[in-house]
Protein backbone atom coordinates (compact mmCIF):
# COMPACT_ATOMS: atom_id res chain seq x y z
CA UNK A 1 0.00 0.00 0.00
CA UNK A 2 1.64 3.20 -1.13
CA UNK A 3 1.82 5.94 1.19
CA UNK A 4 -0.36 8.18 -1.18
CA UNK A 5 -2.92 5.23 -2.03
CA UNK A 6 -6.75 5.76 -1.17
CA UNK A 7 -6.43 2.81 1.19
CA UNK A 8 -3.45 4.12 3.21
CA UNK A 9 -4.66 8.22 3.42
CA UNK A 10 -7.78 6.78 4.50
CA UNK A 11 -6.49 5.02 7.35
CA UNK A 12 -4.47 7.98 8.46
CA UNK A 13 -7.12 10.07 7.90
CA UNK A 14 -9.44 7.31 10.72
CA UNK A 15 -7.13 7.11 12.98
CA UNK A 16 -7.21 11.01 13.56
CA UNK A 17 -10.91 11.16 13.63
CA UNK A 18 -13.09 11.97 16.87
CA UNK A 19 -14.97 8.24 17.42
CA UNK A 20 -17.75 7.20 19.14
CA UNK A 21 -18.51 3.07 19.86
CA UNK A 22 -19.89 1.27 16.82
CA UNK A 23 -22.88 -0.22 18.88
CA UNK A 24 -24.19 2.72 20.40
CA UNK A 25 -24.64 4.32 16.97
CA UNK A 26 -25.93 1.30 15.33
CA UNK A 27 -28.73 1.42 18.49
CA UNK A 28 -29.10 4.90 17.21
CA UNK A 29 -29.77 4.67 14.16
CA UNK A 30 -31.80 1.62 14.50
CA UNK A 31 -33.88 4.25 17.00
CA UNK A 32 -34.16 6.80 13.91
CA UNK A 33 -35.86 4.00 11.74
CA UNK A 34 -38.11 2.47 14.21
CA UNK A 35 -39.00 5.90 14.70
CA UNK A 36 -39.56 6.14 11.05
CA UNK A 37 -41.48 2.94 10.95
CA UNK A 38 -43.58 4.04 13.36
CA UNK A 39 -44.48 7.04 11.38
CA UNK A 40 -44.90 5.79 7.72
CA UNK A 41 -46.62 2.60 6.32
CA UNK A 42 -45.05 2.26 3.91
CA UNK A 43 -41.05 0.96 3.29
CA UNK A 44 -40.91 2.62 0.01
CA UNK A 45 -41.20 5.96 1.74
CA UNK A 46 -39.09 5.15 5.06
CA UNK A 47 -36.30 4.29 2.23
CA UNK A 48 -37.22 7.57 0.44
CA UNK A 49 -36.79 9.24 4.00
CA UNK A 50 -33.76 8.14 4.91
CA UNK A 51 -32.24 8.57 1.28
CA UNK A 52 -33.22 12.45 2.23
CA UNK A 53 -31.55 12.77 5.25
CA UNK A 54 -28.39 10.99 3.90
CA UNK A 55 -27.99 13.45 1.18
CA UNK A 56 -28.11 16.41 3.94
CA UNK A 57 -25.52 14.84 5.58
CA UNK A 58 -23.59 14.11 2.53
CA UNK A 59 -23.87 18.44 1.89
CA UNK A 60 -22.95 18.89 5.40
CA UNK A 61 -19.92 16.41 5.42
CA UNK A 62 -18.29 17.06 2.05
CA UNK A 63 -16.46 20.49 2.64
CA UNK A 64 -14.98 19.32 5.74
CA UNK A 65 -14.22 15.87 4.25
CA UNK A 66 -12.23 17.81 1.40
CA UNK A 67 -10.27 19.98 3.35
CA UNK A 68 -9.18 16.70 5.62
CA UNK A 69 -8.11 14.33 2.10
CA UNK A 70 -6.41 17.13 0.62
CA UNK A 71 -4.78 15.04 -2.12
CA UNK A 72 -7.63 13.42 -3.59
CA UNK A 73 -9.31 14.66 -7.11
CA UNK A 74 -12.75 14.62 -8.04
CA UNK A 75 -12.10 16.91 -11.49
CA UNK A 76 -13.78 13.92 -13.40
CA UNK A 77 -16.84 11.36 -12.12
CA UNK A 78 -14.49 8.08 -12.20
CA UNK A 79 -11.94 10.13 -9.71
CA UNK A 80 -14.73 10.42 -7.16
CA UNK A 81 -14.88 6.56 -6.80
CA UNK A 82 -11.68 7.51 -4.54
CA UNK A 83 -13.65 10.02 -2.45
CA UNK A 84 -16.32 7.65 -1.56
CA UNK A 85 -14.06 5.14 -0.80
CA UNK A 86 -12.16 6.57 1.35
CA UNK A 87 -15.46 8.79 2.94
CA UNK A 88 -16.60 5.23 3.74
CA UNK A 89 -13.38 4.85 5.74
CA UNK A 90 -13.67 7.93 7.20
CA UNK A 91 -17.13 7.96 8.62
CA UNK A 92 -17.50 4.18 8.99
CA UNK A 93 -14.24 3.17 9.64
CA UNK A 94 -14.66 0.31 6.96
CA UNK A 95 -12.67 0.45 3.70
CA UNK A 96 -14.74 -0.76 0.45
CA UNK A 97 -14.09 -2.23 -2.96
CA UNK A 98 -14.39 -0.47 -5.76
CA UNK A 99 -15.16 -2.12 -9.29
CA UNK A 100 -16.15 -0.93 -12.35
CA UNK A 101 -19.60 -0.57 -13.31
CA UNK A 102 -21.59 -0.98 -16.86
CA UNK A 103 -20.58 1.90 -18.42
CA UNK A 104 -17.58 4.20 -18.01
CA UNK A 105 -20.11 6.57 -15.70
CA UNK A 106 -20.81 3.85 -12.97
CA UNK A 107 -18.93 2.46 -10.22
CA UNK A 108 -19.57 -0.37 -7.58
CA UNK A 109 -18.71 0.15 -3.94
CA UNK A 110 -18.49 -3.30 -2.36
CA UNK A 111 -18.65 -3.30 1.21
CA UNK A 112 -18.57 -6.77 4.02
CA UNK A 113 -19.01 -4.81 7.46
CA UNK A 114 -21.52 -2.79 8.09
CA UNK A 115 -21.85 -0.63 10.97
CA UNK A 116 -24.97 0.46 10.06
CA UNK A 117 -26.59 -2.80 10.81
CA UNK A 118 -25.36 -4.66 13.87
CA UNK A 119 -27.67 -6.70 15.85
CA UNK A 120 -30.87 -5.71 13.16
CA UNK A 121 -32.72 -7.94 11.82
CA UNK A 122 -35.46 -6.24 9.05
CA UNK A 123 -39.04 -7.71 10.51
CA UNK A 124 -41.88 -9.04 8.79
CA UNK A 125 -43.29 -7.34 6.02
CA UNK A 126 -40.46 -4.78 5.86
CA UNK A 127 -38.50 -6.37 3.44
CA UNK A 128 -38.94 -4.15 0.94
CA UNK A 129 -37.32 -1.08 3.27
CA UNK A 130 -33.11 -0.40 2.35
CA UNK A 131 -32.13 0.16 5.94
CA UNK A 132 -28.51 0.86 4.35
CA UNK A 133 -30.52 3.73 1.88
CA UNK A 134 -28.66 6.54 4.42
CA UNK A 135 -25.29 5.67 2.66
CA UNK A 136 -26.68 5.81 -0.58
CA UNK A 137 -28.49 9.50 0.13
CA UNK A 138 -25.24 10.62 1.91
CA UNK A 139 -22.83 9.47 -1.57
CA UNK A 140 -25.51 11.44 -3.54
CA UNK A 141 -25.38 14.21 -1.10
CA UNK A 142 -21.72 14.58 -1.21
CA UNK A 143 -20.91 14.13 -5.12
CA UNK A 144 -24.10 16.82 -5.82
CA UNK A 145 -22.04 19.43 -3.90
CA UNK A 146 -19.21 18.58 -6.61
CA UNK A 147 -21.61 19.17 -9.13
CA UNK A 148 -22.21 15.63 -9.83
CA UNK A 149 -25.77 14.16 -10.23
CA UNK A 150 -25.75 10.63 -9.20
CA UNK A 151 -28.22 7.97 -8.86
CA UNK A 152 -27.18 5.83 -5.84
CA UNK A 153 -28.59 2.66 -5.21
CA UNK A 154 -27.97 -0.19 -2.67
CA UNK A 155 -28.28 -3.52 -5.21
CA UNK A 156 -26.92 -6.03 -2.55
CA UNK A 157 -27.79 -5.91 1.38
CA UNK A 158 -26.62 -8.92 4.07
CA UNK A 159 -30.04 -7.87 5.70
CA UNK A 160 -31.80 -9.04 2.61
CA UNK A 161 -29.37 -12.29 2.60
CA UNK A 162 -26.98 -11.43 -0.10
CA UNK A 163 -22.75 -12.13 0.56
CA UNK A 164 -22.13 -8.70 0.28
CA UNK A 165 -23.81 -5.01 0.90
CA UNK A 166 -23.00 -3.00 -2.72
CA UNK A 167 -23.99 0.78 -3.81
CA UNK A 168 -23.92 1.54 -7.29
CA UNK A 169 -23.31 4.81 -7.90
CA UNK A 170 -24.68 5.98 -11.77
CA UNK A 171 -24.30 9.43 -12.88
CA UNK A 172 -27.06 10.89 -14.04
CA UNK A 173 -25.42 14.78 -15.40
CA UNK A 174 -22.18 17.22 -14.58
CA UNK A 175 -24.42 20.13 -12.58
CA UNK A 176 -21.40 22.47 -13.85
CA UNK A 177 -18.80 21.97 -15.83
CA UNK A 178 -15.36 22.09 -14.01
CA UNK A 179 -17.62 23.16 -10.76
CA UNK A 180 -15.75 20.37 -8.93
CA UNK A 181 -12.45 21.56 -9.65
CA UNK A 182 -13.23 24.94 -8.69
CA UNK A 183 -15.00 23.47 -5.52
CA UNK A 184 -10.99 21.79 -4.39
CA UNK A 185 -9.35 25.18 -5.01
CA UNK A 186 -10.95 27.24 -2.54
CA UNK B 1 -3.42 6.35 36.63
CA UNK B 2 -3.07 2.78 38.37
CA UNK B 3 -3.61 -0.19 35.95
CA UNK B 4 -6.87 -1.28 38.30
CA UNK B 5 -8.06 2.44 37.94
CA UNK B 6 -11.49 2.78 36.42
CA UNK B 7 -9.61 5.77 34.42
CA UNK B 8 -7.14 2.76 32.90
CA UNK B 9 -9.41 0.55 32.29
CA UNK B 10 -11.86 2.38 30.78
CA UNK B 11 -9.21 3.78 28.40
CA UNK B 12 -8.34 -0.03 27.65
CA UNK B 13 -11.80 -1.02 26.91
CA UNK B 14 -12.35 2.14 24.36
CA UNK B 15 -9.13 0.78 22.36
CA UNK B 16 -10.39 -2.38 21.42
CA UNK B 17 -13.80 -1.20 20.75
CA UNK B 18 -15.36 -0.99 17.07
CA UNK B 19 -15.95 3.05 16.05
CA UNK B 20 -17.57 4.89 13.97
CA UNK B 21 -17.03 8.56 12.98
CA UNK B 22 -18.31 10.61 15.94
CA UNK B 23 -19.50 13.47 13.26
CA UNK B 24 -21.70 10.43 11.71
CA UNK B 25 -22.73 9.73 14.72
CA UNK B 26 -23.79 13.13 16.13
CA UNK B 27 -25.56 13.47 12.86
CA UNK B 28 -27.69 11.45 12.87
CA UNK B 29 -28.26 11.41 16.78
CA UNK B 30 -29.39 15.35 15.23
CA UNK B 31 -31.73 13.30 12.97
CA UNK B 32 -33.47 10.73 15.32
CA UNK B 33 -34.33 14.15 17.68
CA UNK B 34 -35.26 16.21 14.30
CA UNK B 35 -37.50 13.35 13.62
CA UNK B 36 -39.37 13.65 16.90
CA UNK B 37 -39.43 17.29 16.52
CA UNK B 38 -41.51 16.76 13.42
CA UNK B 39 -43.94 14.10 15.52
CA UNK B 40 -44.53 15.80 18.37
CA UNK B 41 -45.31 18.96 19.80
CA UNK B 42 -44.48 19.03 23.36
CA UNK B 43 -40.89 19.44 24.21
CA UNK B 44 -41.46 17.36 27.55
CA UNK B 45 -42.18 14.30 25.48
CA UNK B 46 -39.89 14.37 23.14
CA UNK B 47 -37.27 13.84 26.31
CA UNK B 48 -39.45 11.45 27.54
CA UNK B 49 -39.10 9.43 24.27
CA UNK B 50 -35.51 9.92 24.07
CA UNK B 51 -35.14 8.73 27.75
CA UNK B 52 -36.92 5.56 26.23
CA UNK B 53 -35.10 4.99 23.93
CA UNK B 54 -31.98 5.55 25.80
CA UNK B 55 -33.60 2.88 28.10
CA UNK B 56 -33.72 0.71 26.23
CA UNK B 57 -30.29 1.16 24.55
CA UNK B 58 -29.04 0.45 28.07
CA UNK B 59 -31.29 -2.56 28.94
CA UNK B 60 -29.43 -4.28 25.78
CA UNK B 61 -26.05 -2.89 26.69
CA UNK B 62 -25.04 -3.89 29.81
CA UNK B 63 -24.89 -7.60 29.56
CA UNK B 64 -22.33 -7.11 26.92
CA UNK B 65 -20.16 -4.04 28.84
CA UNK B 66 -20.27 -6.17 32.07
CA UNK B 67 -18.33 -8.69 30.41
CA UNK B 68 -16.00 -6.34 28.87
CA UNK B 69 -15.28 -4.92 32.30
CA UNK B 70 -14.51 -7.53 34.35
CA UNK B 71 -13.60 -6.11 37.40
CA UNK B 72 -16.32 -3.68 37.93
CA UNK B 73 -17.88 -4.31 41.49
CA UNK B 74 -21.82 -3.36 41.48
CA UNK B 75 -22.89 -4.60 44.14
CA UNK B 76 -23.34 -1.32 46.27
CA UNK B 77 -25.28 1.63 44.55
CA UNK B 78 -22.04 3.78 45.26
CA UNK B 79 -20.27 1.31 43.52
CA UNK B 80 -22.27 1.53 40.04
CA UNK B 81 -20.75 5.19 39.58
CA UNK B 82 -17.43 3.58 38.60
CA UNK B 83 -19.08 1.51 36.16
CA UNK B 84 -21.48 4.72 34.77
CA UNK B 85 -17.56 6.53 34.41
CA UNK B 86 -16.66 3.33 32.24
CA UNK B 87 -19.65 3.46 30.45
CA UNK B 88 -19.23 7.28 29.14
CA UNK B 89 -15.92 6.16 28.13
CA UNK B 90 -16.82 2.69 25.99
CA UNK B 91 -19.95 4.71 24.41
CA UNK B 92 -18.48 7.87 23.77
CA UNK B 93 -15.28 7.50 24.29
CA UNK B 94 -15.78 10.83 27.15
CA UNK B 95 -14.07 9.91 30.63
CA UNK B 96 -16.82 12.31 33.05
CA UNK B 97 -15.76 12.91 36.28
CA UNK B 98 -17.82 11.57 39.35
CA UNK B 99 -18.29 13.41 42.61
CA UNK B 100 -20.91 13.21 45.24
CA UNK B 101 -24.69 14.03 45.24
CA UNK B 102 -26.25 15.50 48.05
CA UNK B 103 -26.87 12.61 49.82
CA UNK B 104 -24.99 8.71 49.84
CA UNK B 105 -27.56 7.25 47.59
CA UNK B 106 -26.43 9.75 44.74
CA UNK B 107 -23.99 10.96 42.50
CA UNK B 108 -23.01 13.18 39.95
CA UNK B 109 -21.61 12.51 36.75
CA UNK B 110 -20.05 15.98 35.00
CA UNK B 111 -18.70 16.06 31.24
CA UNK B 112 -17.27 18.42 28.71
CA UNK B 113 -16.98 17.03 25.60
CA UNK B 114 -20.44 15.62 24.54
CA UNK B 115 -20.79 13.50 21.56
CA UNK B 116 -24.19 13.88 21.17
CA UNK B 117 -23.88 17.47 20.93
CA UNK B 118 -21.52 18.10 17.83
CA UNK B 119 -22.76 21.61 15.64
CA UNK B 120 -26.34 21.26 17.61
CA UNK B 121 -27.88 24.25 18.37
CA UNK B 122 -30.79 24.21 20.07
CA UNK B 123 -33.97 25.29 17.81
CA UNK B 124 -35.99 28.87 19.57
CA UNK B 125 -39.08 27.84 21.09
CA UNK B 126 -36.95 24.19 22.15
CA UNK B 127 -35.03 25.23 25.38
CA UNK B 128 -37.05 22.89 27.16
CA UNK B 129 -36.01 20.08 25.41
CA UNK B 130 -33.53 17.78 27.34
CA UNK B 131 -31.00 17.28 24.31
CA UNK B 132 -29.41 14.67 26.19
CA UNK B 133 -31.72 12.83 27.58
CA UNK B 134 -30.72 9.80 26.02
CA UNK B 135 -27.79 9.70 28.59
CA UNK B 136 -29.74 9.81 31.51
CA UNK B 137 -32.09 7.07 29.85
CA UNK B 138 -29.44 5.04 29.40
CA UNK B 139 -27.77 5.14 32.57
CA UNK B 140 -31.33 4.37 34.09
CA UNK B 141 -31.65 1.47 31.91
CA UNK B 142 -27.89 0.02 32.93
CA UNK B 143 -28.47 0.35 36.26
CA UNK B 144 -32.16 -1.28 36.27
CA UNK B 145 -30.86 -4.49 34.95
CA UNK B 146 -28.46 -4.00 38.05
CA UNK B 147 -31.75 -4.09 40.34
CA UNK B 148 -31.26 -0.13 40.81
CA UNK B 149 -33.73 1.41 40.04
CA UNK B 150 -32.47 5.33 40.14
CA UNK B 151 -33.59 8.81 38.85
CA UNK B 152 -31.17 10.29 36.27
CA UNK B 153 -31.42 13.78 35.63
CA UNK B 154 -29.70 16.03 33.39
CA UNK B 155 -28.99 19.22 35.51
CA UNK B 156 -26.73 21.28 33.53
CA UNK B 157 -26.04 21.34 29.93
CA UNK B 158 -24.05 23.33 27.45
CA UNK B 159 -26.89 23.47 24.38
CA UNK B 160 -28.57 25.49 27.18
CA UNK B 161 -25.36 27.64 28.27
CA UNK B 162 -23.89 25.86 31.34
CA UNK B 163 -20.08 25.35 31.42
CA UNK B 164 -20.48 21.55 31.57
CA UNK B 165 -22.97 18.84 31.34
CA UNK B 166 -23.94 17.73 34.42
CA UNK B 167 -26.11 13.83 35.02
CA UNK B 168 -27.44 13.63 38.31
CA UNK B 169 -28.43 9.67 39.44
CA UNK B 170 -30.53 9.38 42.84
CA UNK B 171 -31.35 5.86 43.78
CA UNK B 172 -34.71 5.44 44.33
CA UNK B 173 -34.98 2.04 45.38
CA UNK B 174 -33.20 -1.50 45.53
CA UNK B 175 -34.75 -3.80 43.29
CA UNK B 176 -34.37 -6.86 44.38
CA UNK B 177 -31.33 -7.17 47.05
CA UNK B 178 -28.20 -8.76 46.29
CA UNK B 179 -29.28 -9.10 42.30
CA UNK B 180 -26.91 -6.95 41.42
CA UNK B 181 -24.01 -9.46 42.80
CA UNK B 182 -25.78 -12.57 40.97
CA UNK B 183 -25.60 -10.52 37.73
CA UNK B 184 -22.04 -10.30 38.02
CA UNK B 185 -21.53 -14.15 38.71
CA UNK B 186 -22.85 -15.27 35.87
Amino acid sequence: MSSKSPAYQANALWQKQPKVNAELFALTYGALVGELLHDIEAPAKITEELDRMGHSMGVRCIEEFLAKSESIKTQSFSETADLVKMAFKMFLGVLPEISSGDTDASYRVVFHDNPLALFVELPEGNQELEYNQLLAGMVRGMLEMLQFDVNAKIVQSQLRGDEVNELVVDLKQVLQEGAGEEYQDE
